[in-house]
């Protein structure tokens, strides 16, 4: 093998999507006062392009703020950058597609395509930007290389704005992705008792995404008992036992888009003071995440939704349990922006989708997290797992009053539980 | 879902390796006047540490010339770093792994880390080193940010040279992963005939590879017929015809190490005179591969090997159809050091992996590329793929001469086709 694909390419949709999302990005660019970003491959230069790209070797892809783009790609790799929906849809000559070959420097044709897309500026190029979360040294070098004397900046603002706002098509992959991963964790849940392993269940789970015809983005994690209390904890042989708290993470991809799903479940039994805490702490998570749930809507900040979750935890004395941030911005990456967290002040908007996962864990007792994927939609917020949220025994706690739409979707049963035959969720 | 896994954990083997590779590291850094090495998340650090790590926030490993290593980790990271083998072996102060929590600035405990490592540097530091080709934007402003004043240089070159020789667990992991590609390869082969899809011969490969309790690191590709002249054609639903080149270049993975092979199969039949060219390029690829596996032994450059591939298909005339390197470095990575590549000067040296894969690809009408894992040993190379090579009608073309031991040892035979029941490589 020579070379590692970035993403699976998917058919492209229609062409004019990319020539519409490069437009949008060079109006943004010019508000900005950037003269040219410099993409490097990964999930934007996707969903720019239509195409995805070896990682390895050095990739460029230069967006002017007007004018057309080019790119730097090794030589095996012009075809498909030519081919792509974006050339396509731009009629797109093919030498702006500077190439080298392995082992040749890259630098003179970088110099080319630096050239080919800043000659419609109307001057140098003064200000530069690249993603400063995705480029790595070696590619900011190149560029710097054929761009000398640029001032630098970061390209995320510019593009997080763009790719955080999903257009009905992406909307629809997310929604899809979310309906096989409950199917597949419906499935998984029959397995979810005493005597069960931990990798017993995430096979059920794997078994099951693969014959829809997906798989989980990043794996599938299902901690129990101690294990549970570590928030990235990895799936292990531990056998489940009474009283156990049991999460289980797991995402699906259609069309590059992901699903994102977290649930617990706190099995009967066990030793009742520890069951007690447990107990406890699943209902303030549960209302936690539901309060998230319910103060998300268009024009509240990420950092609001954050700060209902939060807020519900500290009040109950949990604060210093729940170590990381409530949610994270879903697409073609499973982390995206906007982070649902204390220093993010994006004010949320119709199209946006992103995760609500608050959680608690108690060192050597357990953890609990529920997640949640969120569409804000003109008036409130849909949620796009709607899988059964309370996996405890007794009643569910009462959710908090609140203006969300999100609250009223009907739930999805825990197919594996309570629907005989365990077939899941599909269908529905 | 709340982070993306680098690489799926194994079970430390011996905490005392990981030990050994930071002290091999830090005589290597004394060497080169380096006096410190940032790492971000990535299988480097993997190699030193013992534990993979989250790349979607910042995480850094600050190894100093002398003394004891200190990291920034995510909040929710630290356990798994306080607790890893290279922590163990070293019996590190938990205070050594600096954390932040999630919407906190991290830069305070970078800079509490960078103390912490430098401290035992008797001054100063002057001179830093990242790897350029992992260390992304935001990890090197931050990395700087704690170290204000330093120099910085790439790491690859100090780290190179210690992960591509292999130690022993190692090469088994290798050697191990390539029985289990070559039996899955074996399982898929015994479709390769006209009326099968590529997409069905990936599944059968895919299947049989999960079977054996492995996954191909970058994929399963097959290309047949004028698709198999883009070097890095992905599967698709294309039905497989008479006189059709058909390759198939997939790997397995087995405790993080990386497999890669790549047969081509020739189909009898088709058009008489496209059928003569094809033959003519197979038999052209596979004497240069030889010929490079050939020149493979202690002591001569990565260029030199490259070289022998090359200068046999340019005698050919196909020189402008060899689009890529011979090969390159395999471990942790599917690339890593040495590039089996024109500018490469790495001289090679007993424990080095890598492939020889060179290629021949005619536009419209098909290509070939063959594809082997070789070991450089005390004297010569072993191929540590076996798998039959000549896959077309007709004899074998005699291979060249030449003092590598990589030619004798024994093919494995193509299982899905001259072995009765089709039962792959297994048991042997």
């Amino acid at each position: 093998m020579d070379g590692r694909t970035n993403r699976q390419a998917a058919e492209p949709e229609g062409t004019g999507r990319h020539g519409a999302r490069l437009a949008a990005l060079q109006q943004r660019m010019a508000a900005a006062g950037v003269d040219l970003v410099v993409l490097t491959p990964g999930t934007s230069w996707w969903y720019l392009t239509g195409v995805g790209l070896l990682a390895s070797r050095l990739a460029l892809f230069f967006v002017p703020r007007q004018g057309e783009p080019a790119w730097v790609v090794p030589r095996l790799e012009a075809e498909r950058v030519a081919r792509s929906p974006l050339a396509t849809a731009l009629g797109l000559a093919p030498e702006r597609v500077c190439t080298y070959a392995d082992g040749d420097d890259p630098a003179p044709a970088v110099a080319r395509a630096a050239a080919l897309a800043t000659a419609g500026l109307g001057g140098p190029p003064r200000v530069a930007a690249m993603e400063e979360r995705v480029a790595r040294l070696f590619e900011w070098h190149a560029a710097r290389g054929g761009l000398p004397g640029v001032a630098w900046q970061a390209a995320e603002p510019l593009l997080a704005a763009l790719r955080a706002r999903k257009d009905p098509a992406e909307v629809a992959a997310i929604r899809r992705a979310a309906e096989l991963v409950e199917t597949a964790l419906g499935h998984g849940s029959a397995s979810v008792q005493p005597g069960y392993r931990e990798s017993q269940i995430a096979r059920e789970i794997e078994k099951a995404l693969r014959e829809l015809g997906t798989r989980s983005p990043f794996g599938i994690h299902v901690a129990s008992g101690p294990r549970s209390a570590v928030p990235h904890a990895e799936t292990s042989d531990r056998m489940l036992q009474p009283g156990d708290l049991v999460w289980i993470d797991v995402g699906a991809e259609v069309d590059g888009y992901a699903a994102d799903i977290t649930r617990t479940f706190l099995l009967p039994g066990g030793d009742p003071t520890a069951a007690a805490r447990k107990a406890e702490i699943y209902r303030v998570c549960y209302q936690a995440q539901a309060a998230a749930r319910a103060a998300a809507r268009p024009g509240v900040r990420a950092r609001d939704v954050d700060a209902a979750a939060r807020q519900r935890i500290a009040q109950a004395g949990f604060g210093p349990y729940f170590t990381h941030r409530t949610g994270h911005g879903l697409g073609l990456d499973v982390h995206e922006a906007p982070d649902i967290a204390p220093g993010d002040d994006t004010v949320l908007e119709p199209g946006m989708v992103f995760t609500v996962e608050p959680g608690i864990y108690l060192p050597g007792i357990g953890g609990v997290r529920i997640e949640d994927d969120l569409l804000i939609t003109d008036d409130g917020a849909v949620s796009l797992t709607r899988y059964r949220r309370w996996l405890a025994p007794g009643p569910e706690p009462p959710e908090p009053a609140g203006p969300s739409a999100s609250r009223s979707a009907a739930d999805v049963p825990d197919p594996g539980r309570s629907v005989a035959g365990g077939r899941g969720a599909e269908g529905r």
